[in-house]
């Protein structure tokens, strides 16, 4: 498949490159960004993939987050995809909402019109784009992890915790943990999946551990929360996820920062320790 | 005068904060993003300005310089002002051009109609700005720096260089030194100044060194250029404000990097760099 590389910036010791590329499984072009570390040209290097959050697209985590020094330090390759399918000819949400259609393709496979054409971004996420990444670039793909922020940090709770043998660690800023009880997940999941609730429960992190559909090793899961993070707990539902991994006896890293928001003000923070939380379990 | 704060958000171990206040200088309302380190809370603090390129806007900076870590230890406040007024009823650019009126204003007082009312960034930098800051913070104004990109360093070097006892330290990313000779500066000062361009001369970084017009001191001033900006040559004139101090015995430091571009990417690599460079002259 061939990728077309439409930006390209030196930033520390690596640069940020941006390519689009047809998807099949999307049925339009993608667009996804990659931080190059320099190490990437005397050995293969540990990837992560950061999935954005609503309204969000390719540029933002690099834009924002303040995680390249540290990146280009240890030597990790970053890949972050758009939120969704993109194109004039993408169905969208029929009032233009942020928070369904585009921008916010919350990491499923839609099965209902007239989305399932072009919303498949768990594929996208778990095939397509690793595919693409093994094939262009010298990442080691045995040492991959997945993170993400609220949407995508739902989306990387669920992708990480479906597939063990893919992603060795997994991190979150402030996920949507509970998307079934949600306002956000529950007009997405509808719309996406369809009305029969049960079909939804496969892409709720809190579920999937509930029911035993999970494989995940100890101590490979790091999510941080602001207190003062508008969408706690209308949204997120940090604490159910919190109780089920106990009741489950899946031990977590969990943690929560008083005066901290949403937003990449909050990530940047604490990004760096999310960065440490990857190379431990990626770059021995 | 009164300030209204819009945002708060907590980071690191300080605080970004949005204010909208009236405007004497520029008739208008203006906004303005403050960083707040924890020690202000203890002692009065160095400040820092930061002046944004064309374009941008109050947010810029602080979402994408990657800055914030590394002030919040040394203790520093940054304001980032906006980079003209702002609404409505303010005239723009005829053809709104992203390099004249509305996000360039280019940091002069402007004397010419229909914009004399309105574009007067270099008084609202100078005076306005600063006596809100330390009317409202606990800034120490005697220990102040400015800095900027683009447009902005232009705007950080003609304000230092002009004004020594209100700046003790200077740097810039990227400045456009010699605006009376680059296409966006003819554009800008024939505008804002008229057709007279010894009009123009006050407003341009090479000529007061040229004409004598300054008493920085030694040794206060950085900059950090891009090889690879496709600015350099055509817009910026980095070798000739470069030389211009050697024929006028003043020592400034200047960082040439291969393979950088213009924009924040390239800011980010070097921010760290450039805070020490304050501090340098600022924390003691």
């Amino acid at each position: 498949m061939s990728i077309e590389r439409i930006k390209n910036d030196k930033v520390f010791d690596g640069s940020v490159e941006v390519y689009r590329h047809p998807s099949k499984v999307n049925n339009c072009d993608m667009q996804f960004s990659v931080f190059r570390p320099q190490q990437e040209q005397y050995s293969s290097v540990p990837l992560l993939t950061w999935l954005s959050g609503l309204t969000c697209n390719e540029d933002t985590f690099m834009f924002k987050a303040g995680a390249l020094k540290l990146a280009s330090e240890l030597g990790i390759m970053i890949v972050t995809p758009d939120t969704s399918p993109r194109g004039d000819n993408i169905p969208d949400d029929k009032d233009g909402a942020y928070d369904f259609g585009l921008g916010a393709g919350f990491y499923v496979n839609a099965t209902q019109a007239p989305w399932q054409n072009n919303y498949n971004m768990y594929d996208y996420i778990t095939k397509e784009l690793p595919n693409i990444i093994s094939s262009n670039f010298d990442a080691d793909l045995s040492r991959h992890g997945i993170f993400g922020h609220s949407m995508g940090g739902h989306g990387a709770l669920t992708i990480g915790l479906k597939n063990p043998d893919l992603y060795r660690s997994i991190s979150a800023f402030a996920p949507i943990c509970n998307p079934i009880n949600c306002p956000w997940g529950k007009k997405a999941l509808r719309n996406y999946l369809g009305d029969d609730q049960s079909k939804w429960n496969e892409y709720d992190a809190t579920e999937i551990i509930a029911a035993g559909n999970y494989k995940s090793a100890q101590n490979i899961i790091r999510i941080d929360q602001g207190l003062d993070d508008e969408f706690y707990g209308r949204e997120l539902c940090t604490d159910k996820f919190e109780q089920v991994c106990k009741d489950n006896e899946l031990v977590i890293d969990i943690h929560r920062h008083p005066g901290h928001g949403h937003g990449y003000y909050f990530i940047s923070t604490f990004i760096e320790d999310h960065l440490r939380h990857h190379a431990k379990l990626l770059c021995n």
